[in-house]
């Protein structure tokens, strides 16, 4: 078989890690799980986060031929690396979490961080013990109704724009869905740079360390402090990812396909909402049953 | 064992209709099961929901000497109410979702209604039917931010009050959060009226189809046109349990606990945010496995 990355996430937000990798590794085979069934994994504990995580990645190395792994799932990331890593022995894993400390690190000059994610990504602090381990002080904040206001589609078509020019469009255009997340995004951070200053932080970076808020980047990064720089633990990953496995992924004999989609359930939904995360068309996404 | 409505949700959203139930039956003892392990169930297959649900009957009918059941989850209500009372044989079993109907014809003179509710419960479209039953035009519409802003206690100080005093209160000090839910809300019934009028309805009532949305009712109430009743299924399922419970539920004994709370999981956060839905502190919650 032709050699593959294997991409895994609870949901289909993953696919914002996918998209990140797609454009660094353009040459390799892609495999990408969305443990839909099972979802959500944040209000799991950990030995059953474990059990679906070492199922997921098994299948992707042992039915799709995975030789690498990325876990695009903050919260498989922070509780079953290891689980993982047992599971598909030999087979080298990356989660999101270390890239995002790695890459706050590089852009911090004060060493303190804020990080947003989900409430059980930030429940288990492992952006924290992350950046600790690299010397920064982080703050994190959970930011729960950013998810939804993703998958809802209140973004804006703009959101897959990049830099100034969506800076520019969505000063001129902003329907009111938009203005929504803008306005809770502001509360947000409003909320989060207070408790910063609070503590003595002087933080002049932000990780967005959540998959869905990749697509939020445009109004988050309007919403920043001037000076502030916002780290995207997805782009971190694919970043990693290439000095790991660029060198290795093999080329994809013309012809074949460079991607194929999985999920546990909901389909419909995935080939529906997918195609934002992934700034393309997802194509057919194929049902499998992993028990459990 | 003294006589015991036994109430069931998915969450702990339920906990308005147990509020309501408490509001018009104050002299019966409840019970109430929130299998919070196991949700969201809105996206499970009928058979995983009725099977799940029926667990949590038996539960609360074999372990709690519950002799009436109120099922205070849409989905549930929806899609398994055979599966329970088939499971609790004998045991009367009153959904959310008939009732909902039932005062939404009573209280519509037009006989057009609109209907805000969680995702899987319009794709269920289980209040269309119900209302189509009773002779009246129903549309239905999804509201998938309303459920995280109500988690996210983004509904003010207020939701707890009613009426006019409310409406007031929310004019005259409208934090920000609470306004990105009034927004939030405006955005969502201005799609409604307008699908509603495009489908030549002339609607003069709106249905609350979800146990969540009864801390929004202040927001909603002051969002809907001039001469729009709000019918609430929580309210609505409490009338109806009190004609056909209220007469044999029998006194609590002095000094013996009237409610008892029971959750599959989670019970931390349950005690922080149900008390919010109760309107009361819904004290000590108690863990219960019912394997699965």
């Amino acid at each position: 078989m032709t050699p593959t990355i294997g991409v895994f996430d609870s949901g289909f937000g993953g696919l914002t890690v996918l998209r990140a990798l797609m454009k660094r590794i353009p040459q390799a085979r892609f495999a990408f799980l969305g443990d839909t069934a099972r979802l959500p994994y944040g209000s799991k504990s950990r030995r059953t986060i474990s059990r679906y995580a070492a199922e997921s990645a098994q299948f992707l190395v042992r039915e799709q031929g995975a030789q690498f792994l990325v876990i695009a799932c903050n919260t498989a990331s922070a509780l079953a690396l290891d689980a993982i890593e047992e599971a598909v022995a030999g087979i080298p894993v990356l989660g999101v979490i270390e890239p995002g400390a790695s890459a706050a690190r590089a852009a911090s000059k004060t060493g303190d961080v804020l990080v947003i994610a989900t409430d059980a990504t930030v429940q288990s602090h492992a952006y924290a013990a992350a950046c600790a381990r690299l010397g920064l002080r982080a703050l994190e904040k959970a930011c729960p109704l950013l998810v939804p206001l993703v998958e809802e589609g209140w973004v804006g078509p703009l959101a897959a724009a990049e830099g100034d020019e969506a800076h520019a469009a969505l000063a001129a255009f902003a329907p009111p869905q938009v203005a929504v997340t803008a306005e809770v995004i502001r509360i947000y951070l409003a909320e989060l740079i207070s408790d910063a200053a609070q503590q003595g932080l002087n933080p002049d970076v932000l990780v967005l360390g959540c998959t869905h808020y990749p697509l939020l980047r445009p109004l988050i990064e309007a919403a920043v402090p001037k000076g502030m720089r916002v780290i995207d633990s997805a782009e971190a990953a694919a970043e990693v990812a290439l000095v790991r496995f660029g060198a290795a992924a093999a080329a994809v004999p013309q012809g074949e396909t460079a991607l194929r989609c999985f999920a546990t359930d909901s389909v419909e939904k995935f080939e529906r909402l997918g195609s934002r995360f992934l700034g393309q068309a997802v194509g057919q996404v194929e049902l499998v049953d992993l028990g459990g």
